[in-house]
C-alpha cells in the first residue's frame, strides 16, 4: 500500500509496526506461563494444599496477564483502525507504548504475591494510565496529521466526532484503572472489581447494548456516514491471525525449551550410573519425549484447525475475538499440562490427575474455537465465505475438523474415569495419532466427492473438470 | 491473492502458513539464549574458568542453534518461492517439518554436553535427514500438483528442471549432515567442520561465483527463462522481515519474564526485614528496573533502525540476508548482556566486563544493521528504494540513524576502559536517553529542510507545498 512519501519520507504504511506489535503483545501474553509451569513439585509428592495455593496463584497472574494484555491489543487494533499511516514519532511513541504494556506482567506478580498490599494495584494502574496518555498523545498527533488517518475518517466533516470517539474507547481502561488504584487504599476486594471490569466492560456493554436492540427493537442511533467499524464492531481479521498465530508459535517453542533445560542428561551421572552409555541413559527420558511430540501435535493442529476456520472467515467480530482470546488462553496453559503429564509420567497418584488437566485444557481451548464458527454462523452472510455457511460445500467438512478436538478430549477424560491404568504414554500416542485422522478425513470427503462427481458426470471429458477446477482457483474478489 | 476453491476448498494461500513458520523459526532461534542467560553465577564469584567454560558450551550452542535455524529458514524461503498456494496435505506436512526444526536445539545440547559422543551428531542428522525428506516429499507433492506452483513454472517448459534445482538446494544440508554423521564415528573434528559447512556452504558457494565471474568476466549460465529468483537470489523481502520481528519481539519479552522471576520479593523476607514496607524492598531492585528499561529501549530502537532500513529497500540479496542474520545473533544475545549487568550492578569486580560484554553485543548487533547497509548501496540500483540511494533525500539521515548506534556502543566501550567508575546505572541512563537522539536527529533534519525551502520558495504559496505533501504520499508503484 502506501509507503513512503512526505517530507523527509518519514511517512509509512503502518503494517510492520502493527506485525511486531502483535507479536511482542501475544509473546507477552503467552510467556507468563512459564512460571506457572516451572514451579518445582517432586514427582512423588501429591499435590497438596500448599502446592496447589502456590499454582493458583501463578495460574491467576498468567490468565490476569493473558486478559489485560487482550484488552491493550484490542485497544490497539482500534487505535490503528483510525490512524492508517504512521511517521516516525508514532512510531517511537508506539515502542513506548509497548514497553510500558510488557511492563504489566510485573504488577501482577506483585499484586499475586502480596494480595494485601495495595502498592500492585498502584503500580498497575499508574502503568495504564502512562499507556492511555501515551496512546491519546498518538491519536491527537494523527488529527493534527490528517494525512495519516483512515481515508473514511479523514474526508469526513464530523472528524471531531471520530475522534472523541476513539479517546473515549482508549481511555476507558485507564479510567477504570485509575479508580481501582483509589480503591485499593480504602477497600481492595472493589478494586480487584474494577480491574476485573477492565477486562469484561466492553462485552458487557456490547451484551446490554444488544439486548436492548433486541427487546425495545430500537438501533443506538450512529452518526449519518456508516464507517465500516461500527458496524458489530468488527476486528480486523489480519490482526486477529497475527495475534493468534504468536500465541501459538511462543506456546510449541515453550515446549522444546524445557526438554532442553531438563532432560540433558549430566556427564558425571552418565559416567557413573550408565558406565558412560549415552542411549540408555537418554532412555529414561523417553516419556518426555512422547510428550513433547505429542503436545507438539497438539499445538500444531489446533493452529491448523484456526488456520483452516479463518480461511473461510470474511469479518471477525467482537465475540468471535472474545472467544479466540479465551480460546488462546487455554492454549497458552499448554506448556503446565505438558510438564504436569511429563513429570508424573512414572505410574504414581498423579499421573490421572495430570492426564484429565491436559484433557481438560485441550477440551476448552478447542471448544471456544468451536464457539467461534458457532458464533460465526449467527451472522454468517457478515461473517463467513458462501462454502463454510450452512448448506456450503465446506461446511461439514468444517464441522467435523472443529468438532474432532472436543470429541477426543472428553473421549480422552472419560477413559481416565473408566480405566484406572490409562497411562500418559497411551495418551502421547493418541495425540500423535490424531493428524491422521485428519487426513482420513479428508481423503473420506474426496472420495465421496469423487464417487458423487463420477456417479453425475459419467459421460463428460476429464479436460473440462480441470478447467473447472483452474476456475475455482481464482479469488471470489467480492468476498476476500 | 488467490485464497479458495478447488473441490473442496483446500487450495489455499500460503501466506499464513508462512508467517506462522516464520513466527516459529524466529522464536526457536532466540529461545536457545535462556538456558545461557539463566547460568547461574554468584555476583561475588570471579568469572573463573569454570564458569567461563560452562558460559561458553552454552553460548556455542545457542550460536549454532541460531545458524543452523537460519539456514532451515532460507530453505523454507526457497521452498515456498517455487510452491504459492498449498492445500490441507502441505499445511500438515509443512507442521511435521516445523516439529523436528523445534527439535533441533535438544540435539545441540546433547553435542555440547557430550563433545566426544557421537550420539549427538547422530541424532542432528537423523533429524535433518527426515527434515530433507519431509520437503522433498512437499516438492514432490507441488510438481504433481502443479496448480499450486508459482506461475512462472507452472507454465515454463523446464518445470523438470526446476524442481531438481529446488530438490538440490533442500537436499544439501541433509546430505551435509549426513557426511558428519558417519564422519562423527571416526574422527569428530571433522564431522564439526561438515556441520559448519551446512551453516556457510551457500554462502561460499556464492562468493566464489562472484569472484570467478569477476575474474574471468564470464556469468554462469542460466537456463533460457530468467526466473527472478536466480537474480542474485534475492531472498523474500516480507519473509526477512517477519523472522526479524519474531526474533527481536522474543527478545524484548524474555527481559520480563527474567524481572518477573527473579524481582517479586519473597512475602516473608518482606516482613522480616523490611517491616512489610514493600516499596523499601522493591527499592533494592532499582538497579534491575533500570537495566530492563534500558535494554527494552536499545531492542525497541534497533528494531525501529532496521524498520526503518527495510522501508527503503526494495530487494534483500543473499548477502543481506546472512548480515541480517549475524546481526540477529547478537541481538538474540542482548537477555545475556541484561543478566549480566543487571547481576553485577553493585559494584564489584565484574560490573566493568558487564558493561563491556553489553556493548559488543550492541555493537555487533548494529553495525551488522550497518552492513546490511552497505551491501544494499553495492547494487542500490536493484535493492534500494531512490530516496535512499545516494543522493537521494533520505540518504544522510538514513546514515545518521544507522551509525548512532555503532558509535554510542563504541563511545561506552572506550569510556569503560578511561573511567574506572563507569558504573551500570549510568550506562542504563545512557541507553534510555538515546531515543531522544532519534528526535532531536529527526528535528535537525526538518530544520534544516525548512529552512532550504523557505530559503528556495520565499513567494511560494502554503497551499501549493501541502498539495506537493500529498502528491508525495502516493506510493511509488515502479519500485514498492
Amino acid at each position: 500500500g502506501r509507503a513512503l512519501g512526505e517530507l523527509g519520507g518519514s511517512t509509512q504504511g503502518a503494517q510492520r509496526l502493527l506485525a511486531y506489535s502483535d507479536a511482542l503483545l501475544s509473546i507477552i501474553a503467552t510467556v507468563m506461563i512459564l512460571p506457572v509451569a516451572h514451579t518445582k513439585i517432586h514427582p512423588d509428592q501429591e499435590l497438596n494444599e500448599s502446592v496447589q495455593q502456590l499454582l493458583a496463584t501463578k495460574i491467576a497472574v498468567y490468565l490476569m496477564t493473558f486478559l489485560i494484555v487482550t484488552v491493550a491489543w484490542a485497544a490497539h487494533v482500534r487505535l490503528f483502525q483510525v490512524i492508517e499511516l504512521i511517521d516516525d514519532v508514532l512510531a517511537l511513541l508506539n515502542l513506548a507504548c509497548m514497553m510500558l504494556i510488557t511492563f504489566l506482567p510485573y504488577t501482577f506478580s506483585l499484586m499475586a504475591s502480596f494480595p494485601d498490599v495495595p502498592f500492585g494495584i498502584f503500580m498497575f494502574s499508574s502503568c495504564a494510565v502512562i499507556i492511555g496518555f501515551v496512546q491519546a498523545v498518538i491519536v491527537m498527533y494523527g488529527f493534527q496529521h490528517p494525512y495519516l488517518l483512515n481515508h473514511q475518517i479523514q474526508v469526513s466533516e464530523n472528524q471531531a466526532f471520530y475522534k472523541y470517539h476513539i479517546l473515549k474507547i482508549i481511555v476507558r481502561g485507564p479510567t477504570l484503572s485509575f479508580v481501582a488504584a483509589i480503591f485499593s487504599f480504602f477497600f481492595i476486594p472493589m478494586s480487584y472489581v474494577f480491574l476485573g471490569l477492565i477486562i469484561f466492560f466492553p462485552h458487557i456493554r456490547h451484551l446490554t447494548k444488544w439486548f436492548t436492540s433486541k427487546t425495545t427493537g430500537r438501533e443506538e442511533e450512529l452518526p449519518l456516514e456508516s464507517f465500516t467499524f461500527y458496524l458489530n464492531e468488527p476486528l480486523s481479521k489480519e490482526r486477529v491471525e497475527a495475534f493468534t498465530d504468536g500465541v501459538y508459535a511462543i506456546v510449541a517453542t515453550l515446549l522444546i525449551l524445557d526438554i532442553c533445560e531438563d532432560n540433558v542428561p549430566d556427564a558425571k551421572v552418565v559416567r557413573e550410573k550408565y558406565h558412560g552409555h549415552l542411549i540408555s541413559a537418554l532412555g529414561e527420558y523417553g516419556p518426555n519425549f512422547l510428550a513433547y511430540f505429542g503436545s507438539f501435535v497438539t499445538v500444531g493442529l489446533l493452529w491448523f484447525v484456526h488456520h483452516s476456520l479463518f480461511l473461510h472467515v470474511t469479518k471477525t467480530t467482537q465475540l468471535m475475538g472474545l472467544l479466540n482470546n479465551l480460546s488462546l488462553a487455554f492454549i497458552g496453559g499448554l506448556p503446565l499440562a505438558y510438564q504436569l503429564t511429563s513429570k508424573f509420567a512414572k505410574k504414581s497418584h498423579n499421573e490421572i490427575e495430570a492426564i484429565q488437566v491436559s484433557c481438560v485444557t485441550i477440551f476448552f481451548g478447542s471448544i471456544f474455537q468451536f464457539g467461534i464458527w458457532t458464533a460465526a454462523l449467527f451472522y454468517e452472510r457478515e461473517t463467513l465465505h458462501p462454502y463454510a455457511r450452512y448448506g456450503g460445500k465446506e461446511h461439514a467438512f468444517m464441522f467435523a475438523k472443529l468438532a474432532l478436538y472436543p470429541c477426543v478430549s472428553l473421549l480422552a477424560f472419560f477413559l481416565t474415569c473408566v480405566l484406572s491404568e490409562l497411562s500418559a504414554t497411551i495418551f502421547h500416542l493418541m495425540q500423535i495419532i490424531i493428524p491422521f485422522a485428519f487426513l482420513v478425513l479428508r481423503i473420506l470427503v474426496r472420495v465421496a466427492l469423487v464417487t458423487i462427481k463420477h456417479i453425475m458426470s459419467l459421460s463428460r471429458p476429464r479436460e473440462d473438470v480441470l478447467e473447472e477446477e483452474e476456475a475455482c482457483l481464482s479469488p471470489p474478489e467480492t468476498l476476500s
